[in-house]
């Protein structure tokens, strides 16, 4: 089948990135070693601007715009990290930005995606639907709307990610590998997915999501897309998606291994482990990549294992939890 | 007057460091910006290897001995950071390592330390004598003692740290600016001043120390080395030592500006900026430069200042009680 997106996309994307986003850095740790079993390998993306990966494809989604459609403007649905990373990427083109946030959504997120000046909309999630909250500014101001991962642009902003642990892996001399990436609606799995396959072909993605929220998973092994029967109800709050995408569950499907899924108990005690030995804060979901590395050894091969720790903004309520909670197994 | 150390063992350090340790990144965010009036970059040195730059000089001198004395193995006297830093040297090159810490250290540096194979001898602050305690092992084996800081292999491989920031400072098309380093004995102050001189004599170094612990301030004023009063009773654990090096003074008296002090209040707001928006866990030692960029803007000149976070080697309980006491002003 054709794909919606290809690695002259994701080239092109690192293009226009190119001086705007951090190569963020490969860390490891001898302890988190000796717990995995293998070397692993983390991709520290909760370095990135705006403390995750989604400053990639916003900034890729926002440079590919006509002259035209940016002096309109752009729109995005999201409580969070797209929310983050379109802000910044419309700020620096000059181009306004309209984001249709959850009234509910933790004041630090709305302030920060005011700081990027961006226009903030609240909508209240029990009595309003976010999509006709943001259509007649949208239809009257002409915006162009940017998904969160079910768009070309975004797969091949996020993508980019994916040619750094290309030359990563390299310098590190692994070129065989599983590759744990953090899954909501898999623009970044997919998006990697089509990088490794071009440039290091031995290194394999498989998506991890949080227990409940394994629509991916169980989609990928069905070979049909599934949905979650929950909406809500896990810390991984980042992470939380119906469905796989439309876009991102075809390539997937081609290249990514089978979906592995943690508990919300090893998510925590993951979060305590980057703490201490990577000097890394790690929100629940962008620590479910490494928390499968760790715990589920038995479920992974080869020597070594990549992992990708998508994201950092957690409130300190959660993270003193995770400390609290520590990294060890529970009582029996 | 001739200096102990200079730009070549610095390049020299360098050569035999490579591919051992990280180039640790430079990193920043617009509200640290914000606060601090100015474009603040934040080499993020608690990404390095054992979790602070003292990995660095634990591979400089143990690379720099002979094969026989390598072979004989080293001796440290640390409670933390440089404990770690030459144990991960001397593991690394097969050399015996003798670690002698104080028996109320914190139990995860006594245990780290051995994971990185080194032989920890305990001692009773109250009742014995470090350097009695080793003395003994030390002459009867014939291991080479690794100094904190007045070592000049030490000071040449943390100047390597000033290479990386002249090179990432000219990225950010930062030509003149303050180098906020954290100080203890002045090791990486005087290393990076060496480094900064030869490479990009813009940027200048300025040493930052906590409250009661500013000898290193006091004796560059007053042109002569003085004591602290206190020896114990701060957070910054890492960098609280009784004088200015024999070896480091002087190179900072040349290259050096005035030395800058901050409260231990202000450690603890910077600790839950770097979380909030580095995404990166600082220890209260090596969050003290940063702490001065932020809350003493008007002690710094220029439009851009760069900082050195040292060390993130900290405690669930000690970051836990940052990140509730929280980044604002404190209540009149």
């Amino acid at each position: 089948m054709t794909q919606a997106v290809g690695i002259a996309d994701i080239r092109a994307a690192q293009a226009r990135l190119a001086g705007h986003i951090r190569r963020t850095p490969m860390l490891s740790s001898p302890a988190l070693d000796a717990i995995a079993g293998r070397k692993v390998l983390v991709k520290a993306e909760a370095l990135q601007h705006t403390g995750s990966f989604k400053a990639r494809g916003g900034w890729s989604a926002v440079s590919a715009l006509s002259d035209a459609a940016r002096a309109r403007g752009v729109i995005a649905y999201s409580s969070g990290n797209h929310a983050q990373g379109v802000a910044r990427a419309a700020q620096a083109h000059g181009a306004p930005a309209l984001i249709v946030m959850p009234s509910d959504a933790p004041e630090i997120k709305i302030s920060n995606t005011r700081a990027l000046g961006a226009e903030v909309l609240l909508y209240d999630r029990a009595t309003e639907d976010r999509e006709a909250v943001g259509r007649d500014q949208s239809e009257a101001r002409g915006l162009t709307l940017i998904r969160p991962y079910d768009d070309p642009q975004v797969i091949a902003g996020q993508g980019t990610t994916g040619l750094e642990i290309a030359e990563q892996a390299a310098e590190a001399s692994v070129a065989a590998a599983d590759v744990l990436v953090c899954c909501g609606g898999g623009g970044l799995s997919a998006g990697i997915a089509l990088a490794l396959q071009d440039q290091s072909p031995g290194l394999r993605v498989r998506t991890v999501e949080p227990a409940l929220f394994d629509d991916m998973a169980r989609s990928l092994a069905l070979g049909q897309s599934v949905e979650n029967a929950a909406r809500t109800g896990s810390i991984c709050d980042a992470i939380l998606t119906p469905a796989p995408g439309k876009l991102t569950l075809p390539i997937l499907s081609a290249l990514a291994g089978a979906g592995l899924v943690v508990s919300e108990d090893d998510v925590l005690r993951t979060m305590a482990l980057a703490f201490t030995h990577l000097k890394l804060v790690l929100e629940p979901g962008g620590a479910v990549a490494l928390a499968a590395a760790l715990f589920q050894p038995q479920q992974i091969d080869g020597e070594s294992v990549i992992v990708v720790a998508t994201g950092g903004n957690v409130s300190p309520e959660t993270f003193a939890r995770a400390l609290s909670r520590g990294p060890d197994p529970a009582s029996p």
